[in-house]
């Protein structure tokens, strides 16, 4: 993500949205040479060299597509994937509900496709860092690819490593474990946070949440929240507008916590 | 929002979070001398000098509070209001949405209590900037307060001003416009924006967005999506989980949108 | 529900609903020389006699009020409660999913108020019967009373009876659980449904529908389906629509099921 | 719907619904000779003869099919559809809300595929009738032998005729109106009302709940709610326990009133 270039020239190598619709976005690299395919004709890349972005360009049978700046966000959805990745609407509560930023050292566990590791990144920069936790080295490799290709590399460690055998880092301002027993390893997370630090876990089922709650409440957490958002999107026309009619139903649930110091009050608070 | 300070000892002067439970958390100045008294006896402010976030602090009546480093969705979320705010859950999809980092320049109208304000702030530092319109001079004088109040003012420039009279940047990575009337602005938003420059207003009437959507239509932005967060809190304990019986409800729409450039293509796209 | 008696003139002894507006209705008794007291003025019972439904009467301070007849709807939403109800979005569930009508034998366990038993017997009358299970004697006579006042009581017979002890019914076309734990009754159920017959519970936490799955896939039953209605109100106003802000987030889940043979095959289906 | 049915053993010319899984059901008719097929193998639907419901019948291939009585709302939910159909949870509303029973005469305007036209009659018989309104004659035929089939057909007066010519009866207990402008029909069912009758419309779009929420104020009536069901059903199994992933986001809007006299005091209420 190298800042301000949106208003410059697009040029030999680089990356961009061709958008015909919401449901048709392609991310592709400008190359002189290569034809991009598409069911609407193809469109010649070196074609796109001196454009800006927002300009439209046509393909070989004359439908327009308008050449879009890739956000971060385009990058992620976009991103090779070898694992289910988190959604924007999930991520977007744990940035939200953290109000992580700037100079945040962040563990995540597991990294899977670095969707999630790209989005704390993003926030983290330029002084903060995600450790990058991930027990299976072809989901790392991938993750690393996918956040070099985004510019983030810099802001992360990578840890091939599994959460249980510990978390290596201390003083460390949030732990999100993205994986299938995250109440085992909520142990682990207390002792690499920071007093008051932050914990998130996303997990599909109820009976994951239930479990990270019972765990979380006896290793001395407090402020738990367990939450899902039900995102509608609408079809907007004057006169015609509704939701949608197909919509995804259920992605996770997140649990949001806040370490306390174990004591003899260990356990009191809800 | 200084970094790294989440284990450092408490001193006078500091805001501390005084939790007793969810729907009980107090934001309070540590001074000495004072008390701070709730419903559950009064706590000596200057007990907590020495102490570290995440201790346990007994009040007059023996009940225990754990005292936490105020997160910025903490302090934003008890910053004093004049207005309706924006919702951690909408924020977060505006976040997320968007992939909004470090060295975007923002343009937020209107500010109102500066609650998505700080977010933005937060987002976009230490390089970036956020310019905040607001028609109001009392709102705008509260929302600086509160910006202040978190660390992030320099990250921020204040326009006392009606986007209607034009938006005085250009280049801008995002326009928010969180007022009654979005449609009106939808082509100032388009001037400041740069192209493929990210659109996002909020309105809590469906009316709102069918008339903002059309705008944005006229106006030759793409990518439209028009969304709603429902978010559920749940109750869980083993054997117990449930969802909350009572919720909020409806907070508002999202609409989300990039800028295309106009030319003899404009409007073929939706 | 006499039938028929919308269009006839109020007389003494009458049950009215005098509607305010949607949060401000009241069902009272029309008696001459007896009065109703709101805060808007009260109201002589007795000026009621030779109205019409739909007609309006003004009380003491001019505020107009419409006098509707009650529907079965008005009159189980108003019934004097000693138990959480059902309420009409699951009750309607419950009717659509079954296809329950004139002549269906259903047995239901708890009795509770008597909401869901009024629904029930107004469904299955002038042929059908219900047959209500209720451990508690004092709720059971109450229902009685509130089943009495709508005219239903024809239609059900009163079993004070735990449905552990068996249900005394066979061939029943339909069995409702209402109760703490409706996986203790499943095999009860069985045992009284007519093959193919309909299997419901309702319960509000996400363990209860677990453990009662779990003894129907046990048991034999198929085409197991838990679903939750979210019921979401609108504001509805020309440029203002919306959702309402605050809502009820939820009652509970509902488990529909079929009886199936028991067999070597059994376990199978899912 | 014969009435107690259940038990009795499968005969030539009966329907049958064969059970694989929630997602893969068949209504078929009995008869020697004729083969079912599907992609597990074909059913000799001979071998039903003799058979009662929930046994269990075995394809060629070895797959065991259950035998299920169909109730209405597997019928409804197979008719042959020349529409949209309105789906059981919104019927589910019409039918709880309004508290429709045995007696009631009803209005319907359009029949569509005659899937709530068949709920409706089901709740009114059988003292009761349905005065089902269609200007599409195909659709009418349609209804018709879907009517027939779950033997329904004599609690319906069928019309072949637009609303908007007027609704020849009166003194009505409900109208419900399933058209792209029921706006246009509000006066038309408040002629053919009872006072204090029930009026119902189905809608997809919020657009066309403004508009009929309008026309139902100018014209008298009162209690009036705007309502949506999201239905969710959920993946029960244990610890593994979520809502489907997929879900249908959206069906439409109910809108509910009464009717009012008219008069000098009329709308006033709201």
């Amino acid at each position: 993500m190298k800042e301000n270039e949106y208003g410059k020239t697009i040029a030999e190598g680089d990356e961009v949205v061709l958008y015909l619709d919401r449901r048709r976005t392609y991310l592709v690299k400008v190359k002189a040479g290569k034809d991009f395919h598409t069911h609407k004709g193809f469109i010649r890349l070196g074609d796109l060299v001196g454009k800006t972005f927002g300009d439209r360009i046509e393909s070989s049978t004359g439908t327009p597509f308008t050449i879009l700046k890739p956000s971060l966000t385009d990058f992620a959805l976009k991103f090779p994937r070898l694992t289910q990745i988190m959604y924007p609407k999930d991520i977007g509560l744990i940035l939200a509900y953290t109000g992580i930023g700037p100079g945040w050292r962040v563990v995540e566990a597991g990294v899977g496709s670095g969707v999630l590791t790209a989005f704390l990144a993003n926030a983290v920069r330029p002084s903060g860092r995600v450790y990058g936790y991930e027990v299976n080295e072809r989901f790392l490799q991938n993750a690393k690819r996918n956040l070099e290709r985004v510019g983030l590399l810099d802001y992360v460690e990578w840890r091939l490593r599994d959460v249980g055998q510990g978390i290596l880092e201390r003083n460390i301002d949030l732990v999100v474990l993205d994986l299938a027993t995250p109440w085992l390893f909520v142990q682990k997370a207390w002792e690499a946070l920071k007093p008051s630090g932050h914990f998130v876990s996303f997990s599909p089922t109820i009976n994951q949440v239930e479990r990270t709650v019972d765990s979380l409440r006896k290793e001395g957490f407090i402020d738990l929240e367990a939450v899902e958002c039900i995102l509608r999107s609408f079809k907007v026309k004057a006169g015609e507008t509704r939701p949608e009619t197909i919509m995804v139903g259920h992605t996770g649930y997140l649990v949001f916590a806040r370490k306390a110091s174990k004591g003899d009050l260990r356990g009191k608070s809800s």
